[in-house]
């Protein structure tokens, strides 16, 4: 039911009706915004500071500008939930029964105000390019607009944006939210050249936009709803590529978001009250914290480690490294190119870099994996969280990272199936020193406690040994083939069980040996199929005469589905699996 | 044999001699070194205009800094002819017998003087960044510089390192090689911004390399021995990052090379007096001229086709379309993500970007292919050049096209056969309009006539049937498949062909056909054997009674060997499948 049923917001159907409030209306609706954002994230989560640092822009925007017909293009899209409030869907936040109706990122689905489903950072500026390009050869005449955040510049594909953008010769107005934060807080030589021109109120002739050729327009005040109305009345319709460079509060509304914009950035459900979670902590060690032990071990050895992130450390519990070993720690901005390029420096000349990714921001840097490291063959260990079959939006699956790394040369992709093998995997990874080494962070809980070994340089096959069927299941999928394996069980099926270890290197010989002994092998993974590591055993045994059943994630972005829901649409559960390997048996 | 034992160059053996030479003697080995450029590109080819433009830097880099102690990190590194010269590799220009022994790009296993195998652009400030990184770590004190052209700068992975090199505490110099040209024009705002620096002589407000936070300092006479000293010994043991910015003339002592920089940035072997290459052009048409034909052909029947490249129109036969329908063409920079994420952009909005991409450049933007198109379903067109085995460097390798494209949900990959096919398919893509499609342009050449469907929407193969094994040759390998087919017909084995015009969407029902009727299916493709086509099907296939046998590249990086020879290494010869596939029937 609507809590809300008095608010401004219940009569705005679309942005045509806020052309028609007043200045004090509209600052209403932007209080009414806030509480909103604060009221149902509170509940779900979500993103929380660039949501209420954007309020008055979204406003602004849509009382100036005449959507959909003029576009809009929102970076990452996660500050998008007060322009989704406007375009008809305040029902999402108005009403907890609704709260699921609407989807957390811009949905072209959801709404013909949005344009493409994003979720990764610095797309926007080449995006709105594109869309005014193919303005103008179907000789139309409309704003295209991309906002994009300073946190977001630092991606590279940012830049390739603004260079292109430059030398537009129609509309094209690209927004610069400055609110002086990335995730953490931002970083680099982008930082110091924003800064000079907040400082100056943007009269320094030190403008990078202006360098590049862009007219360009100052807003000092970006949380102040007649200055962004006035400062986008001043750039619309301009014939020409503009910057309009806001400065912005990120929380503002909520002074926990405003003092603390790291832990405000994306919020679990939270008393408003207390500003603390609502969510219990994890109790005991996780896969991050192990990864981190053995990282603090090896520097209280003295070992010569360079911890990279690309603006996510706290996805790996970083915090503890950039505070107590600083001169250690890196965190290069939304740059996953830049992590792995610079650490293939860093290992030519004598360091080991130990760089942490996460598995869907993993995709900005294939290029860096293979020509930048593979081909040089050097020391650089690898971390990759969020690999596996989740509940995400499509924009942020991590099914690909096997596909990224293990079809590489050179590369070792280790999979731990227990908290002891973590530890000794990451240990290994940074002691040996013969090529680069990735290690999968399970993204389902692992059992602390397990068999592990001590050198991964050679992968033998430890066959817990059974009849007829072996199932081949890889890092946290293990825990669904002890599963599967207890299954069929219960109907007389003595399956073999066996943790491949690595996600590309095969034990040929085991897999031989099985060949020999099984009629039925089956492998289970966290990933997509295609181009993973059951399609590897399958191709190495196609000429054997055993049966090789793959299953893993189909080719297909998932979207919000439960984890449930999806391992039941894709046969992942321990009783279909059972069922399905009974029919193989015949 | 030494066809120029008088050279000065015979005397140095290494950087250290250069350090006694007069600036005549300098001058003299400049000119020298430029006159053996010309020798051996004349006979073999190669990079030109880029060497040619960097000779004195190379030459005053080495005299003024210490390497391999200071290091240099050369972008791209095809501008190293002198570099490799001035670092005990002359012979690899003196010496015609010893031209081969030289490798084209900077080569760790060539000389300690190179640090990284590197043939892509815009890696080189963030490897030198991190070589800083390991130095300040390791508690050393060198000098770090990295050469980066002004093209190269159009990439954002080299705005990224800028980004981070802005903020070292230490040493990095960063020299940007502004020639104002990339392969073909440098395009975009950094062209705006480096016209604006050098036109104030390095004065302008506007500059963007101190609104990052960099010291700077310009030198006009980029190609004067005395000049680029005195630079190299002003920016020398600097304690903190700094850009020095050089004016130099691509192609300087060629002038056909300094008037038409486009042609002679590289070159085939070539007639001295005339500057006519001396390799017969292909005769009839290409593959390159085939889709280049079809898009003329869709331009003239008024489709709002946008054709894309990033930075290599010459490689697709595109300059014919820059000149007479310049308003559908762009070219963004050596920026393959913004390639495609522009691409997206103008797919929104109702035009039809066809993007052409080279394999190994590619690798830059899998996220592109993925977030930006792939999830979003946006009809995008895009033709890749260079997928497959070839003798290139282990850095242009391009054989991991198809593990991008074909693992990601969405893309279909289309692989023709023949030029009629190519054509077929083209056509059909861009008329489609329902999602993404690539295709796969041959890197063998390919029959101009054969069969050719007219809708690709659903893939059925055409069998043409033999007797107990099936060949599934994938695109220009079905000419191996044939000529494999011909070498089983002497011993009297009749096996079937089939083209199976995808690299990723199998027709299933065949497959299940083939599983019945014959007892072995060999896959063949040019492409890494790891993510590619035949682990597809040996995973469709696994649990049904036929054996399958893929061949294509294994997973290693080969580096300038023949073709001959790594087909015979890989078993990818006719009579080595021929006598495989006995064997597989026993």
């Amino acid at each position: 039911m609507n809590q809300h049923p008095d608010f401004l917001l219940n009569k705005i159907a679309s942005p045509a009706d806020l052309k028609q409030l007043s200045l004090a209306q509209l600052t209403q609706l932007a209080s009414e915004i806030r509480s909103l954002i604060l009221e149902k994230d509170s509940v779900e989560g979500g993103h929380l500071g660039p949501d209420l640092g954007i309020v008055e822009t979204a406003i602004a925007w849509h009382y100036v500008f005449d959507a959909p017909k003029d576009k809009i293009v929102w970076d990452v899209s996660h500050q998008t939930y007060p322009h989704k409030m406007l375009t008809g869907r305040a029902y999402g936040w108005l009403d907890p029964d609704r709260y699921e109706e609407v989807t957390p990122y811009s949905n072209p689905d959801e709404s013909p105000y949005d344009d493409f489903a994003i979720g990764h950072t610095s797309t926007s500026i080449a995006l709105a390019t594109g869309m005014a390009k193919a303005r103008d050869l179907a000789g139309e005449n409309y704003n295209v607009t991309a906002l994009i955040g300073d946190g977001s510049l630092t991606g590279g594909l940012a830049f390739e944006g603004l260079n292109n953008a430059a030398v537009e010769k129609g509309n094209l107005i690209v927004v610069i939210n400055d609110n002086q934060m990335s995730i953490d807080e931002n970083v680099g030589g982008v930082v110091t050249s924003l800064q000079k021109l907040r400082e100056s109120n943007g009269q320094t002739a030190e403008n990078p936009f202006k360098a590049l050729g862009f007219d360009y327009l100052y807003e000092d005040q970006g949380n102040d709803l007649e200055a962004m109305i006035k400062a986008f009345e001043a750039v619309k319709d301009t014939k020409h590529p503009i910057v309009l460079h806001i400065n912005t509060l990120k929380g503002k509304g909520y002074q926990p978001a405003v003092e603390n914009k790291y832990a405000h950035h994306w919020v679990l459900p939270f008393d408003l009250k207390t500003d603390k979670t609502t969510v219990p902590s994890p109790q005991g060690p996780t896969a991050a914290s192990t990864v981190i032990d053995v990282v603090k071990d090896e520097l209280e050895h003295k070992k010569p480690l360079l911890t990279i992130n690309a603006a996510i450390p706290g996805v790996f519990g970083l915090d503890e490294i950039k505070k107590n070993y600083p001169e250690h720690y890196l965190d290069v901005g939304i740059a996953e190119q830049e992590s792995l390029t610079l650490a293939a420096g860093a290992a030519r000349n004598g360091a080991i870099p130990v760089v942490f990714q996460n598995s869907t921001f993993l995709q900005r840097a294939f290029d860096q994996l293979s020509h930048d490291i593979a081909a040089n063959n050097l020391h650089v260990v690898m971390l990759v969280a969020g690999g596996g079959i989740t509940t995400n939006s499509k924009t942020h699956l991590g099914v690909f990272d096997q596909v990224l790394v293990s079809n590489l040369p050179n590369w070792k992709y280790l999979a731990p199936t227990n908290l002891t093998e973590l530890r000794a995997m990451t240990k290994w990874a940074i002691e040996q020193a013969n090529g680069p080494v990735a290690i999968k962070e399970p993204v389902l809980p692992l059992p602390a406690e397990g068999k592990a070994g001590h050198d991964y340089s050679q992968i033998h096959y430890e066959i817990i040994p059974g009849e007829k069927v072996a199932i081949l299941a890889l890092g946290d999928f293990y825990q669904l083939g002890e599963k599967t394996q207890a299954e069929l069980a219960k109907v007389g099926i003595k399956a073999a069980l066996v943790n491949p270890q690595s996600a590309n290197i095969l034990d040929e010989a085991a897999l031989d040996r099985l060949a020999q002994d099984y009629q039925v092998l089956v492998t289970l993974e966290d990933n997509a199929i295609d181009g993973g590591f059951g399609q590897k055993v399958a191709s190495y045994l196609g000429d054997q005469n055993i049966l090789v059943k793959n299953y893993a994630a189909p080719r297909e972005y998932t979207d919000l589905e439960t984890a449930q829901a999806i391992y039941q649409r894709m046969h992942l559960t321990p009783d279909q699996l059972a069922s399905d390997i009974q029919k193989l048996l015949g």
